[in-house]
């Protein structure tokens, strides 16, 4: 059972957050909330998802595993007014999820969940890097470093406690160093890893609407980011494997 | 023979309405205003309008027809500022319409009206259901259903007073019930038909202006939909056959 | 030896204007500012461009000749804040150019100035017709005449002043006239030739942004445009050939 209603933008968010990696989830459905957490097809990415309850304007549930078409809810976004209050209705068959808003009814079957991948364990990784920055900042370099080349290398110095995002192209480089305030250490030490910009670029649109992203970093090792949204109530968490240096 | 002035906005609701059916049109030219009937390649959807000569900033004509592709007209119109007065006038051969705007003098060959297939007869059909709802609302609609189907039934129940719009795509479906002060009755009575949305899709971009579109259903029977434009001297129609339920 | 800065919107005037032509050229750096002239790979098309020292923010350099990728500086332009400033410098090898703003370092490896042509020579041109227009005025009427032609004659008439720029589609026709306040005149003599859109509209984008564009213009000769931008501190010319006029 779910029965539930959710700012527009909150719903917005969650959703964009899951649809950059994966184009259907197994959503978890209790009475405290909902979360979901999955890898890509090609398995160089995770994300995971948990809202609160309480960041709902209304909730009821029971527990349920629900198959979502994420594509297909994301491509009804456009329709739904920025100030909608989207309403979330499991129907009595449990195989479809009715979702309303601004007085359109959208009706999506559920996907059998047997049919979607189990949930992956999150891993236990030792990372010596944990730092901060702005969610818009690590967006807009990722932006800026697509442009000339397709991996990036994030590194921070713990000497001159500098965090370098550095992607270079065939004939040119692009490079920010941020340092000072632009960088909130937690645990500032020595790593470097080289990352995909296709896998960035896409949770850097999700990463980008943060205030404030947490990284943390190890040497040839996936990095992950966390953020939260919704009033705190939301937690966003995306894990990407390192790629190979030589090339 | 024509010469007469326009109102940007007046002249570009014009085109596009007949543009959203058809690339070339007989336009027909008397003393008192300008009309049009046509229906497009396929048969299957029907736009007639009337422009009375007093929508126009100033109008001389003697009866006349005119070839026109509409079309070259409609990708013309990107250059016409909002605020512009546009000139229209046949030149002395009777084979060019010139059409000034801005200091623009764009001139177009017109088509050969024996080229242009006979004007339609515009079909008397008897359909029990008469009412009035927002233009926005119904292109708004539209565009959703789109999103999940390439068809959309309309029904009309004559018990609740809701008219529904309802698209069913493979998985999904997208649902609009409109009542009470959305929808204005001038007969309510029980009809239900089926229709292609590549077609209203068209048609929902020029009836998206209208303050209030009048829509009269039947039963598997055509759709008409007709709304006023130019301060109520302009009258635009649209006709549109239904489908075939079973698919 | 180069150093200096420079307002993004100088700079992208910069870039923007040679990279209408061409994808690299051959940049003279001297003490008194910077300098390129160079033609687009069908020889049909030539650019020239002057900008002083003193149009840099801080400007300092010892004569130097870099072969720019100008298509990959302009690709990261969208980068650039409206009001960053960016930071030129030739790094110590000579054979790198670091472009600094905004937090980011973009170090891009020039090109080997052996492999770029040599600078044309500016023809010395006999052309009868000169006369000033809006740019603006300019762009828009190229843009109006690429919606009905391929390419489109320039004309002045000496005995009405009228400057027109007529299109000619296979059967319809755009045509502008300036007259009056709209066009100056320093020599106002009988000219007519006829030139491709494809390269005018490369132009236009360039020329639109200036005030006022001096034509000078022939019989079945090349027009030249020229124009100054970064507060006269600027100058852009570009020299176009003419089509041949039966087809």
């Amino acid at each position: 059972m779910l029965k539930a209603t959710i700012e527009a933008d909150i719903f917005r968010e969650t959703i964009d957050a899951v649809s950059a990696l994966v184009n259907e989830c197994r959503l978890h459905v209790t009475e405290s909330g909902i979360r979901t957490i999955t890898v890509d097809t090609s398995n160089v990415a995770m994300v995971s998802l948990e809202l609160e309850a309480g960041a709902f304007t209304t909730y009821a549930a029971e527990p349920a595993e629900l198959g979502l078409d994420i594509e297909k809810i994301r491509s009804m976004m456009g329709m739904i007014g920025k100030s909608d209050i989207v309403a979330l209705e499991l129907d009595d068959s449990g195989k479809k999820l009715k979702i309303s808003f601004g007085g359109y009814e959208y009706s999506i079957t559920l996907l059998d969940t047997k049919t979607i991948r189990k949930d992956p364990n999150a891993p236990n990784l030792e990372l010596p890097a944990t730092f901060e920055i702005s969610g818009a900042m690590f967006n807009d370099s990722i932006k800026a470093a697509a442009m000339v080349s397709d991996k990036i290398s994030l590194s921070v110095n713990p000497d001159t406690k500098v965090f370098t995002l550095n992607a270079e192209g065939d004939s040119d480089r692009i490079k920010r160093e941020l340092v000072g305030d632009d960088v909130h250490y937690i645990t500032c030490a020595a790593a470097r890893s080289l990352f995909s910009l296709d896998y960035l670029k896409d949770m850097g649109k999700s990463i980008g609407r943060a205030d404030k992203v947490q990284i943390r970093l190890g040497n040839d090792h996936p990095v992950q980011f966390s953020f939260v949204y919704a009033d705190g109530k939301g937690k966003i968490g995306y894990l990407l494997a390192p790629r190979i240096e030589a090339d």
